[in-house]
């Protein structure tokens, strides 16, 4: 999974009919501590998260793993909302700041 | 999902069978607000994409669970033509201009 | 699928037994003119692809849903020859120069 | 797979229900002595690994066939802890240094 | 399939059950000639590679088709033991050199 930070929206009206009600987020890959810095893709939300949220996302066929994406044209997913990153002894992210 | 623009075609006359039908397009990666930026690839359309429009295509075994692609050998399938990209509180793309 | 133009051929036979009478073909990332440009990857070929030839292979699991390989331990898969690359309003690539 | 090292952990308490109880890992590439050199993911741990431990991991669908991650989804997967990494005639690597 | 030079070895007694017995093999991706060039993975062997050998191994849910992979947690297999690489009129490589 990677790590990233939720930072936009897409709105698309005509697309495959089983993704429908789908929302799609942009996430944008970051570091430990929740800076944004890597690429950027279009994941479905399957976890309630908010921009701002650091977030894990699945991609591949585990993308559709989910109960929101079971069988549809999805390859990548957000199954996580992230609490707290630590490495080593630190805590380099937490999601009450 | 990437976003991308859609910037051309790919005619192949001479394919496996089952890809009979298939329109091929050429995709290009592109930055929130559509501008053309990072790589290519050739993706099969599910949605009535058309020149110049920004999509969202799914790769691998996603890309073969659109109704068009089902068990076909494709790896990269638009699924999605996109509206609207906003990131934070901008609106960096819209269909309409 | 990307856009490769066939290079060269490897042959191997020592091999797991399901991949006997497959011919394995190195192509190389092109550019929209036919120009090779990225980098270079083995397929097995599923249309009777030449030396020189324009061509679009799929990868991971989507390469073995073509006829010859089926099931088979092969993540690349030439299953297309292109005739026409047209970006915009310009054909780039045909196949008939 | 590839050759990683268990550098943090991730917390997540909102999270796709069948995901309860995975420890999340973050593990950081690199080379053949353990020194830490490419990029970082966050996968889940099969084999009880800890800290500063050199393991593999596998990626995509592949990462789902443990006892753990069967079916869940999860794109990366610790799924052995390695004792020793010999290139040439050289061990580069053993877990008790 | 990748193009790779068998490097090294990986010895890790603590594994998911279902590895045993499994040989995993470093492997580096290399040009036409054998050299080695690009990056490293470790790969299941399914044929019997021995060090130094060019050999392709295939990635992602593809390297499980072996008989020996077959369900396994394996994202990388090699599978075929390269004789000779040809490149447009030359040998690029042979295996008996």
């Amino acid at each position: 999974m990677r790590l990233a930070k939720v930072v936009g929206t897409v709105v698309a009206s005509r697309k495959e009919d089983v993704l429908d009600g789908m929302k799609f987020l942009v996430v944008r890959d970051c570091d430990f501590d929740g800076t944004e810095s890597g690429s950027s893709v279009v994941a479905v939300d399957a976890v309630g998260a908010g921009l701002g949220e650091v977030v894990l996302y699945a991609s591949g066929s585990s993308a559709r793993l989910t109960q929101v994406t079971n069988n549809r044209p999805v390859d990548a997913t957000i199954m996580a909302i992230v609490d707290l990153v630590q490495v080593g002894d630190e805590q380099r992210y937490t999601k009450d700041g």
